[in-house]
């Protein structure tokens, strides 16, 4: 197994220790390589470090308030227009019905796992946060209404790990040859 | 850096060797221990091994018939009544404009690249494919309408590594404080 599938945990609790930006350039590069339909990687990310931008993204994301201690917040963007060009001007929200929305969320959620799993080999704590609505967080940070914020990342360190969530077992979600 | 992000590749091309049962248990307990949204575990998998199914799969596929040289392809599926179960009868396809399919996409996308991972830590080739329209892919495994088929993934041996696609550059794709 890859260990870091194991260990990695949604961490809510953060200490006041800052994270070194060469650490976060490490958790970029890894939702870079990510793979992507038709190779569009039809995504983009902003790496916010400023308390009050941390607060409202917070205050948006349900009143999350323990997401202001974490050092950094990687806000995860989908964009529409990588798959396809000449969409034109779309606003895209969480009740919008275009195809390529879902293949470009689709893609993101693939950067951000790689974004977790690479948080945990470094032994830095994170968590994949997304109780928002589009119109709450787009605002916050400039970003157009054609782009879809697929997760608010948090980043940082823990003395407190939680413990690992049950899962489904195996013999639920696994059939043979057809439904 | 987690090497597996780095030496994954999506391989069309299969040699004959088949692939060890045990070693696909392996992928679909990777892809169980996937982090989702409240913890909702909204997939399923199908397991196919049958020639004459996997013909239909290729075919669906886009006529992608390299796909039935792969011993094995997993059916990788999102169920919207997981993330609400009072959703009630719905037909969910590429242009269903659910809030709550968004959402098992996306978690079903974050298990399927746990697959991908775990097959390249375990030496073998897999591909993610979606190049088929749900109204042709469920009824070949006679999958209900209120599933959504996220990826088919084919898993084998190569003798033939593709080369590794190119990437965005990181300066292109990361913004800081804002858009």
């Amino acid at each position: 197994m890859i260990k870091e599938m194991i260990t990695r945990r949604s961490t809510r609790s953060y200490n006041g220790k800052p994270v070194d930006k060469e650490l976060v350039m490490q958790l970029l590069e890894a939702a870079r390589l990510a793979p992507s339909g038709k190779n569009t990687q039809p995504w983009n990310f902003i790496v916010v470090t400023d308390p009050a931008t941390k607060e409202k993204i917070a205050v948006a994301d349900h009143n999350q308030m323990w997401m202001v201690d974490a050092p950094v917040h990687i806000v995860c963007v989908a964009d529409i227009k990588r798959r396809n060009p000449d969409i034109g001007q779309v606003v895209v929200d969480e009740n919008a019905a275009y195809p390529e929305l879902k293949a470009v969320i689709r893609d993101t959620a693939v950067a951000i796992q790689h974004i977790l799993l690479m948080a945990e080999h470094l032994g830095l704590a994170s968590c994949w946060t997304g109780w928002y609505a589009q119109d709450d967080m787009r605002p916050i940070l400039g970003i157009p209404n054609d782009q879809y914020v697929v997760g608010v990342v948090t980043i940082g360190h823990t003395d407190d790990p939680p413990k690992a969530q049950t899962r489904r077992d195996l013999e639920d979600m696994v059939r043979y040859e057809k439904w």
